[in-house]
């Protein structure tokens, strides 16, 4: 399969389509970033990155870091963390409170906010929430083999002084038993790791393992479990895109994780990691380029799961 | 792979689980059903048929059916269905009405019961339900080859008997206008294309298209075009266990479908089509046995789509 | 106190206001009727009737009549009937079912439309709908002396052709054994008594026992205990403008029940029964002009039961 | 009328009852109040104080601080108030967050904590809660003409340790922008006044204004308009209970507001204010012995608002 090719092809494909979409604005930091940006990269199992467009530039990743938080948590804390969260599609927005209400407290899914508030209070211990931070980077920077990943820190604090909503879901949950560290130690660090800037290669490298049954192909480490890889991409492609997640699955038949910066990662097993990032978003807040992005290239590499 | 091996540990695996979960009990014909029945038909791209236990004896397919009245319907209508109906997950119970409400009739999807009725309405023409079930029955006699495929007419009076809740979402859903025909016209069909009794292998066998692209690959015969087809599974992934269908995707990995009266359809894209049934349901719906049948078959073939 | 004089005020302040609010259009009946009409009429403890605009004109009378069903059901059956319907107020529209869904079948009060089902299916007695109507026609033009009242069949009709929504409550709580009757029986009563056709002034003379504990004024005639009254009164405080009951207790200040037709019936205890009618109605179903009117009212007689 | 001897009665009638419900114990100095207590103060026009029981023993008065804080807010702030707090009932518990997230953060009314919270907002100016805290107080002593009234600060200190759903709550409105001051602000404030404690006694003569149209009927100071009088009436009427109102509305019938701590407020327009204490509440919340007592009370006062 000639990838370079294909990424030509997709390219065209979305240049009538550059630009559209909405901008995320609830802080500067994002409301600024030209909406023309466009980048596609894709890791495969032999470590090559094949890449178009605005690959290299780093952008907010935002809730694609919850793939690496659960992830990691799922290695910290094994399959006891789904006693305090769900993994159903919620069928709600990523910041809905309606469900935790019915449900006293336990998320419907780790990719939500409310869940992946949960899974990250299983990453701090003892109210450090700079360790687990740093706990987090080092093991991106490792995944990814390029020790310059970071966060971006402007981000993080707007996204904290904007975060009412984020602290109105943690209070809920912390009313219901369902955290373990304060509400603004948990924050932090969620609100940090919401502010990773990563490039679209950096990010397909980091999550090349979720590719290969949780191994990472070029290094052969294993970062986790064959079984738990599965139900990682399981609970993305039923959950990755709030409730845009069956029109996600429908269009691209990926497992999948979007961010409001508009990057989207996902993973065709046995395939590649495959990164896209263009700012404007749909009502979902899914990247509207990046979805067409992938679905062009679906339909060039036939890597759907679903035939 | 030596399926038939395979099957053997799976019937072991199930062997001190029989019985368990909670056999429907609305309708007489359903809760009179042997609660230890087990089966399981795997039909491959050869047309080789591979069975354990019960697995020539007919049951109740119920809700599984919606597979094929969806399959029907986008053969006929083509994409204008999705219109009248969404594919998303509805984060709620098979039969639940406040999403209605909420979206103004028009269903998450056409797996949950209020879905499954517009497919159905597209698929009755002139009110004519009759020629509606008759055109089914032909097509499923079809791809099964095999012409003793038929309804279980006294489930069929007993589910519109008891149809009340059914009766509620129809008439909710042409309060909004989304219905075409009158809706006893659309529920006479409906009430019969959830009686239809199946054996596993003739499940298996029918739906083996679906692992196939849409194409049936023992005849050559195209059903669906390969993108509907891939959509199609899609849908099940997301949807096709109501509020179950993440925790199906979790455990076990591939697009399927339950139905009420045991019997569970699973797709393994490029291999085959699996049937299982075995009457005790979950909190769910969803066949308790089955999930733990189809688990451990994945533990044995790798068949999950996610790694 | 100088009824007459007071009404010619309130006329005044209303004038400016005529026509304003949206008619009811979902049937031809009520969607032809002039969006000009106003009349007011106050019946009061010795049988005088004081009365401006079109306030012997007959509209249809719609919800209003529920006050008369759940008077008839009490009488009939006694507290029993709250058992199957609560007394709060439900927070929602007229027809809403996400709330049944949640209390499996128990509407919240008897004056939205799901409880005025229950309600209307505690006064047919062996599926015979005519003589529950019969009945209720009877004690109508008992009440208000009055033999000529009657009922638009031509409403009706035009109810039951559009009835959908209310053919999916009813059968909703039916599939939760809340109806004791087939539900196409329940609905012909139903849709028949929500077409009732009287003037303000009939509607006034026939609901004056709820200003009077319960008794006739006139008459001598108890019809109601004094407690079930004063709980009446209660309920149709609470829950007589569904969504919108909160904003009338605010503004007015006494129990009433609106009816989409455009009518509003309002009891003053110990002082009257005032009905106005006009057929704008607000978003939430009551009359625009008529509010304003009872806001005038109110302003000059200081009947409100809230000081 | 003999107060004293229906007092007795009421007595009598409450007797076998002591004791019931339960008492709230989320925080401990709830929770250790004696069960037994109970107390009824009314107080009428001419400043006559009829009591019984425990009804000189000072109890934390809770949500039924809302009512005077509601009366404050609209003296200082007018109708303003109206476009941030609704004032329909909510149908749902007096901490339910599902009505906020469906109307953007609008509380329903002022009764709930949500809406509490609001008007607390407003009391609060430039971020100072003590002031706002000091004015309050004033003003309670005033009414009740009793200089001793206080808050318990180790109940205010234990809602504020216990607080996430009020955080939670606060922090979800000041999301939608409908906070003016700092969360921690109006909260601190928040736990204050509903850690107020009186005695029936106090807590009848300091609402006694609400019972003569606004004016208190000893001193003659005009507290509120005659106009706001009744319509914080209709709001207690409609709201004053969670999703309890309909109920206490149905068998009062009278504007009333209970407080977890097991205290009760009714007002009896033209007669006095009602004050009832014991701790043993219902599922909504609403003191069992509290309704009992007021149940007694009506039938032998008539002094429902209904007739």
């Amino acid at each position: 399969m000639d990838l370079d090719s294909i990424l030509n092809h997709v390219a065209e494909k979305v240049e009538p389509h550059r630009g559209s979409g909405k901008v995320a604005n609830y802080i500067p930091a994002l409301a600024s970033v030209d909406p023309n940006k466009f980048g596609l990269a894709i890791a495969t199992k032999d470590g090559s990155c094949y890449r178009i467009g605005d690959a290299q530039e780093a952008f907010s990743i935002q809730s694609i870091s919850k793939v690496f938080t659960l992830s990691l948590a799922l290695q910290k804390m094994g399959d006891a963390l789904w006693e305090r969260v769900g993994r159903e599609p919620s069928g709600s927005a990523f910041n809905s409170i309606v469900q935790l209400e019915h449900e006293k407290g336990i998320p419907r899914n780790p990719l939500i906010n409310a869940g992946a508030i949960v899974v990250t209070d299983h990453l701090v211990e003892n109210g450090d929430a700079d360790a687990a931070i740093n706990t987090l980077l080092g093991v991106l920077r490792d995944h990814a083999e390029d020790p310059s990943i970071d966060i971006d820190y402007e981000v993080a604090k707007s996204e904290s002084e904007t975060g009412a909503r984020n602290r109105s879901l943690a209070h809920f949950m912390a009313s219901f038993g369902n955290l373990d560290n304060e509400v603004e130690a948990v924050l932090s660090a969620y609100f940090r790791h919401c502010a990773l800037s990563l490039s679209c290669s950096q990010l397909a490298r980091a999550a090349l393992f979720l590719a290969f049954d949780g191994e990472d192909p070029v290094t052969g480490e294993r970062i986790v479990t064959s079984q738990r890889c599965r139900r990682i991409n399981a609970v993305m492609m039923n959950c990755g895109h709030y409730d845009n997640s069956g029109d996600f699955a429908f269009r691209i038949g990926l497992p999948g994780k979007s961010g409001v910066g508009g990057g989207v990662l996902a993973i065709a097993p046995g395939e590649g990691a495959v990164a896209v990032w263009s700012p404007g978003l749909n009502d979902a807040g899914t990247s509207t380029v990046g979805a067409i992005a992938l679905e062009a290239l679906m339909a060039e590499t036939g890597w759907s799961v679903f035939g």
